[in-house]
């Protein structure tokens, strides 16, 4: 099934001033079927001139103050959302904003440790905690028993790196103690999550978007930007229950833990 | 194979003044066959009676101030043990000192978030980085190329509950953000030291062992302490280079990460 997210009435994304976060919102406006409502969220707004200058040519786009790692800044994020998106909810919630510190063993540290773990773990966590009211209002408003963007999930962009099977031979080559952790770590929120908010219809995975040619990703990556987002936005709109709790790639494949 | 850990010339052992670290303390004194050199660490060695009477009555076992989650005590233990370990290293460092901060969708926290990471993930490969010298020089003073505890090891007691492909099913009832994320997240810095360390011939695991009747795991738990830390010592008394990089439980059998 290919799915439709124009069924997705509201999606929000964190981190979508630059990198894969904006190229979300780049790709979603100029769809025919798209969230009526994309929220777009960015730690500085009025530094994000690209999603300025979004929202000044295509409609239905809201940038909102956020910085994940800051429990004032998610609360008052997650009331101006709450006015945005109405009684009828928040459909898809998109914890894109991350961090990555170089560090291998011998460069490590604690406080890169405790700094990515933060961003990436954390952050998703109680972002997604905050903004479950809305989530919910999604999930009870569709009479329907399936699940997927039509009715309301939390999508959490993982890493191959967080794979702990993955990372040996020659997938263990890229080394980052703190990143690879960080991932590990969300997988396994993304897993508490799906047990929990299963019961109410709202679905949880974890999501690997490629090796991206972005300021993270590097020069060197094999993805366009445009090709990650094209196939993660096509994963997105047709995931069922079927996916509920996974691990899936840019191609829709299934990682090992 | 069953192994012997006479073979194993020195060991480390943190968060040894309760529970499974004291544990294990209590049963290695008693074997004929068994580390020359046992070192527990304590936050607060004076506080640990416990361990404190085992070092009047058996010979070879000295006791270190340890706080995991403070550098300078980390420091502090390096130098300490490495004037007790001498030219000949250390064989083996288990990783055992953790906390548990009961955490449920509700109830969970940043800051439980933060603080069961620094303690269960972090720690072990600060630790570990602190020891490699010791560590390094037990691995290379063995003339052999095969791994185990009468050469190199580092065994980081994980658990059960850090395995996300387990987090499912029946197996998802015990609700434990904080913790199970902190041992998902110790099972990556295993799997990283693992690749990074077996070119030294530093064994590198991670160690389910069982739910047992301690402080943290409760009255309810199948297992004594003592039958958990008799099956313990059993599985890293015979670990080969066939279980470098591999999460076992108590039995040796293989778990999913």
């Amino acid at each position: 099934m290919i799915g439709n997210l124009g069924s997705c009435n509201s999606m929000l994304i964190t981190g979508a001033s630059r990198g894969l976060g904006l190229q979300m919102v780049k790709d979603l406006v100029k769809r025919n079927e798209r969230p009526k409502k994309i929220i777009a969220t960015a730690r500085n707004p009025a530094a994000a001139n690209e999603l300025q200058e979004i929202t000044r040519s295509f409609p239905g786009v809201h940038v909102v103050a956020l910085d994940v790692v800051s429990q004032p800044s998610i609360h008052s994020a997650s009331e101006e959302v709450a006015s945005i998106v109405g009684t009828e909810g928040l459909n898809c919630l998109i914890n894109n904003a991350a961090i990555n510190i170089s560090t291998d063993l011998n460069t490590v540290t604690g406080d890169a440790m405790m700094k990515t773990f933060e961003s990436n773990a954390v952050a998703p966590l109680l972002v997604t905690k905050a903004f479950l009211p809305q989530l919910q209002a999604a999930a009870a408003a569709q009479k329907t028993t399936g699940m997927g963007v039509h009715r309301a999930a939390v999508i959490n962009v993982s890493s191959t790196l967080g794979s702990i099977q993955l990372n040996w031979g020659d997938g263990a080559q890229f080394k980052s103690y703190a990143y690879r952790t960080s991932k590990s770590a969300l997988n396994m929120v993304t897993r508490c999550l799906a047990t929990d908010l299963e019961a109410e219809g709202i679905l949880c995975l974890a999501l690997h978007p490629g090796w991206v040619r972005t300021d993270m990703g590097g020069p060197q990556a094999p993805l366009s930007p445009e090709e990650s987002i094209s196939s993660v936005l096509s994963v997105i709109s047709s995931v069922t229950e079927k996916d509920h709790g996974g691990f899936l790639d840019y191609t829709g494949n299934t990682l090992p833990w």
